[in-house]
């Protein structure tokens, strides 16, 4: 039995192919359609679940399992590692995902997953934000300008007419080199600017936060001088007892959970009730017309990542891949001469 | 970052190299090993979970998670679908098993682990058996003729003195066909016997249920004439509503299960109330000249399969295909020049 091994060189010939644009582009669509679509009972997602520990570094390791009833299933393994980028020169997010064929059990394939975890994370963002942000919203603050902040700011161009970037970062060398980073998105028409936090916070008209605070250290700014139609994307939030955004502005505001269990464990609505959350972002989706009438009000896109998310891009990448003859394949399990036989295989080699 | 790719050829390379009765023996000693050293505090291993279905056919596929703390996780991926070998000619147990380095998040490793899984599987019931049944037990009874029941022979043969082993299958073709397919496994002293079920289980010193059997309709033998000492090895109940042993045997013996949660949920031991319920594998193996002195009653190994089982044979395997230089390096993710530039990949490439 084959298993087709999508690496990263997979990812890059793909991408290339594609185009980045394109690719994030289609990456939007392909999430915008399965949220209008997404109907519960053809999909079984459960809640993540993974091991949190502080040695040998505080990390994070989940498994996020997702089937499309009578079809396959994605399960992606992703693992947050704040002190990668310091230590190892790896990003914080590192992650590879697994399909397989609810036929037979078999894993079909094998996909790194890094690249495609921070772009549906991105799309999700622009989905949020095309819905609950004004349509003419052009001023863009950064909170954490590290590499998420980067794809955030590319979804973002895809679905608004951003003017300007302001950028904050606790670490003042990341915000400097970060015009440097997103020298080849193409984006010369946008200014961007390293800014104080304050004035950040009160000029902007949608916020992304994607911050690696401590746990009990957040929020990541202060309830101050907002704009009243701020709309803000709080991306960082994906551990008990980590937060970025003010609890009194989430109190004010209609709150999106991507995944609403979730985001009650991981993420801003950790601060809040079952009742002060608004809808999730499938109904966001589904009933876009009824939310846009939050355009001039408070906003907040919670978003901790959801295997439904995943789940699509396994799906967009290995299309791609089939039409470029991407992947690798490898006998990851033997196709038996005689299947009652667990020995078989050894004499048949 | 690199990722090896331990394929069933590489697989048949090392067992090859190693040879099977050694490997088995090996095997049966890392577990042992394990099993007597092994400290709660010192690993996480949650319940599994799991998907299951009864579209597109009946199939289970679970996760199955193990870490050592401040060393790696293995998290094995395992599918039953009881229609394999009738309707794709593949073994109805299916495994993958990904390693993850805890200081990064990054997966090192991706193994094919159905050969694995049916090692661990009969190594268990070996150790089990060695504890439990009477050291000069000779007659083995086989209810159930698939692969599994071939490595449960094998791994029992490695630690009792064997003479005569009786076949029971509903499907009569297959136990008469499984003399041919042990011939490889060199146990000509060992006289092979079909049988019928009451003269099996009223002879055999130990009985190994390794069957399909549909949830509800278990058990799959009487408790009708059972040798007084008997050992059953309870293999094959590993789905919520499938059990093979009479609840009369079970509440008449020591029952032993692997991982004592997962047992009541899907072994023999649903069929049980935590107090009638004895140790667990651990335990049994920690104290074992306690538990030798059951040898002449009845005693039930409730074999679920156990995380911690699949984590070591993980790095059983790869020691030896680091010694046989075995395995496929993929560069699975990029090794990014600057970590917070999710792009930067696209343009190294």
């Amino acid at each position: 039995m084959k298993t087709i091994i999508y690496s990263s060189q997979d990812i890059v010939k793909i991408v290339k192919h594609v185009g980045l644009d394109v690719f994030m582009d289609e990456a939007i669509a392909a999430l915008t359609s399965a949220f209008a679509e997404f109907d519960k009972s053809a999909y079984e997602i459960p809640i993540r679940d993974g091991f949190e520990y502080h040695h040998p570094t505080l990390g994070l390791v989940e498994w996020m399992p997702a089937m499309k009833v009578n079809s396959h299933i994605v399960l992606k393994m992703v693992g947050y590692h704040p002190n990668n980028p310091t230590v190892q020169n790896l990003p914080s997010v590192l992650s590879t995902s697994f399909s397989l064929d609810t036929k037979t059990g078999h894993v079909t394939g094998i996909m790194d997953s890094t690249f495609t975890t921070a772009i549906r994370t991105a799309a999700a963002s622009a989905i949020a934000s095309r819905i609950m942000a004004k349509s003419d919203s052009s001023v863009l603050g950064l909170v954490g300008c590290g590499a998420q902040a980067i794809s955030q700011l590319h979804a973002l161009s895809r679905v608004l007419p951003l003017q300007q970037v302001l950028l904050f970062d606790t670490d003042i060398a990341v915000s400097k080199n970060f015009a440097k980073r997103i020298a080849a998105l193409g984006l010369s028409n946008i200014k961007i600017t390293v800014s104080p936090l304050t004035e950040l916070v009160s000029r902007a008209d949608i916020i992304c936060t994607t911050t690696s605070v401590d746990i009990g250290h957040g929020p990541v700014f202060h309830d101050d001088m907002l704009q009243p139609h701020v709309h803000i994307n709080a991306v960082g939030s994906d551990f008990p007892g980590k937060v970025e955004v003010p609890v009194s502005v989430l109190k004010r505001s209609l709150v999106c959970p991507d995944f609403m269990q979730q985001a009650m464990l991981e993420g801003e609505c950790q601060q809040l009730c079952a009742n002060e959350i608004g809808p999730d972002l499938t109904q966001l989706v589904q009933q876009s017309s009824e939310y846009q009438k939050y355009r001039n009000q408070t906003t907040v896109f919670d978003s901790t990542g959801w295997a439904l998310e995943d789940f699509i891009m396994n799906n967009l990448v290995a299309k791609y891949a089939s039409e470029l003859n991407c992947g690798t394949e490898v006998q990851m399990t033997t196709e038996a001469q005689d299947c009652k036989d667990p020995y078989r295989f050894l004499r048949d080699a």
